[in-house]
């Protein structure tokens, strides 16, 4: 099978973890009978800067002709530039990415081992980005909106149901797991907004009784009280869904639970598309040093294989990652390492 | 001097703890000078079901003339209940409450001291509750508003830099402390909501560069970030400042670092009254059985007694808890504990 995948380091580190991505993804074994095409697409700031524009149309539109992607990082102006948009928010948009996967997992020789997969809605709720500002007579005053579908709702807790069986599947098939059965946790703030996360509770509900989903037990907790338990029983959660922006706190929330965002990968999953995102930054601090931690971007890559329905293959990078870290000889400073990126990029290389 | 403070247990153990937090309020020592005069206000889910009304006028009205009071913990429906709204949220509006202040603070023993201060605005972010919804052809879609405003942005900004400044004077006046100097950290999440989140980062800084605040360091996290570094380096924090939405979320997370939210306390503040509030809910699940943890509200009748300008009081209260919770000898079931909801009391009371 032939693969087109778009590649978008964007900035900072992003320029130093997609080409490991790529790497791993070219390293592959052939019995798998895959051959990748990459083509390298531009977004960003250093972009913005170029161009005037962070996300070019082009991107855009080859992507729409790609299987898959890789997206790096960008670098963001805390403050308002005229004309600058987060392109990765836009790509979401644009690509219909409508679910954003986000699984956070410590090695099995962990001492508290995590086994988790935050599921994201990814087109809406406050990303509409929908605002706007006005005089009055004690100052300015700002409004954004929050939009919540049931639509998008039922479509993510679909995604988290199916997630849940198929973990429970490969669990099934004998992987050693920390979790009995499967277990989906939908997550809002309806207690304070019951219109908007209300409709985000009762739509997920009424996704996850689908009797396809019998088997998977459905729990729900409000977000305040998500990252409370996030902290002091990581270990219970299996599935978390939750509306966008709970969804990009918790994720951060629950990488901080496996040593460092350096691990943590993420997908934004469409229809039939599927871009693999790090979940870190473009950590312009340690930008240029050769330190940055490859980890999260080959994972990314192992995830959005899977969701081109390549599961062997992503076998193969996650069991690679995991020897690498279970013996923790070749490991980056983010990690207490020592070692740069390309050592670890080899060791895992070899591994394959 | 003669303080009159309105009590309101609410629902579940905070019929348990509202109680114990009156006793050691009457349990000062007489060389302070307080009279305290106590008056019992009913709101929440059990007056919801008897009255028809969650928040009664009385209570509210009964408040405005009270010097400071004690909200317990209401259980709220998740689901919408025609003609129930959370009181707690009520009253932060009504009575003007601009700020919710939420100390998280290990005792001096700890391994692992923190010593942080969340400011949480409280009365707008998404908490105005203007919501609507429609129907569509793909379903219903659901919209609530995040309101933010220069005003409320500016005084919880300045708040948290006086905050950050007294801590310094206590620091100064040879407390032990972990942090070297004021230090102020302006949460957001501007990159994606560079309007609303753009005027909240903006009107903060704008405030914290006032020349009173000169020694106070200001910083700024986007918000997913900093509760991966809440969780990652939490004893480097001193004061932050936040929007009510992610204050929320961000106390409940970093009560997650102390071992329980039976610890946390909090003061609701306004102009001229401090309500003091345990950060924890009404725990319907262990209601009843008198083991509920009372710590956070003494020290929420601490904190009112601070933002009452009785910092004497205040200190004894807390220098109490931290003896008690110190020797660990009369410890809760929350934090590991056998001891009951009285045996606390009883321990701490008399160390007063
Ligand atoms: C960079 C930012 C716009 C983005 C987001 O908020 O989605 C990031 O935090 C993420 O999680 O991918
Ligand atoms: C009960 C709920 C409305 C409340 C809030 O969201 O403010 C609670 O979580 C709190 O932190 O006081």
């Amino acid at each position: 099978r032939a693969l087109t995948i778009g590649l978008i380091p964007g900035d900072g580190i992003g320029k130093e973890v997609i080409p490991a991505g790529r790497r791993v993804l070219e390293a592959l074994p052939a019995s798998l009978g895959l051959k990748f095409d990459f083509v390298d697409l531009n977004a960003g700031w250093e972009t913005f800067e170029k161009t005037g524009v962070a996300l070019p149309e082009e991107t855009v539109q080859t992507l729409q002709s790609c299987n898959g992607g890789l997206f790096g990082a960008v670098s963001s102006p805390t403050t308002a530039v005229k004309g600058y948009s987060s392109p990765i928010v836009a790509l979401r948009k644009r690509l219909a990415l409508y679910a954003n996967v986000r699984p956070v997992k410590t090695v099995a020789t962990a001492k508290k081992p995590i086994d988790m997969v935050i599921v994201r809605e990814n087109t809406e709720d406050l990303y509409v980005k929908e605002e706007k500002t006005y005089d009055t007579p004690e100052g300015k005053v700002a409004e954004a909106i929050k939009r919540i579908s049931e639509k998008a709702s039922t479509n993510i807790a679909a995604m988290a149901g199916e997630i849940a069986l198929r973990r429970q599947k490969i669990r099934a098939s004998g992987a050693p797991s920390i979790h009995q059965g499967p277990l989906v946790t939908v997550t809002h703030k309806s207690n304070v907004l019951s219109q908007t996360d209300g409709l985000f509770r009762t739509a997920s509900k009424a996704a996850l009784a689908d009797p396809r989903f019998s088997s998977v037990k459905v729990e729900e907790q409000i977000v305040d009280s998500m990252v409370y338990k996030l902290f002091r029983q990581p270990e219970a959660y299996d599935v978390i869904v939750a509306p966008n922006l709970y969804g990009d706190i918790l994720s951060d929330g629950a990488a901080a639970l496996v040593g460092s965002l350096g691990l943590v990968p993420s997908a934004n999953v469409g229809k039939t598309f599927a871009l693999g995102e790090p979940c870190h930054g473009s950590a312009p601090d340690i930008q240029g040093q050769g330190i940055s931690n490859p980890i999260a971007t080959i994972r990314s890559a192992a995830l959005m294989l899977e969701f081109l329905d390549e599961e062997e293959a992503a076998a193969k990078i996650y069991a690679a990652v995991d020897a690498n870290l279970e013996e923790g000889k070749f490991v980056s400073p983010d990690l207490g390492g020592t070692a740069k990126t390309e050592e670890v990029l080899q060791d895992i290389l070899r591994r394959l």
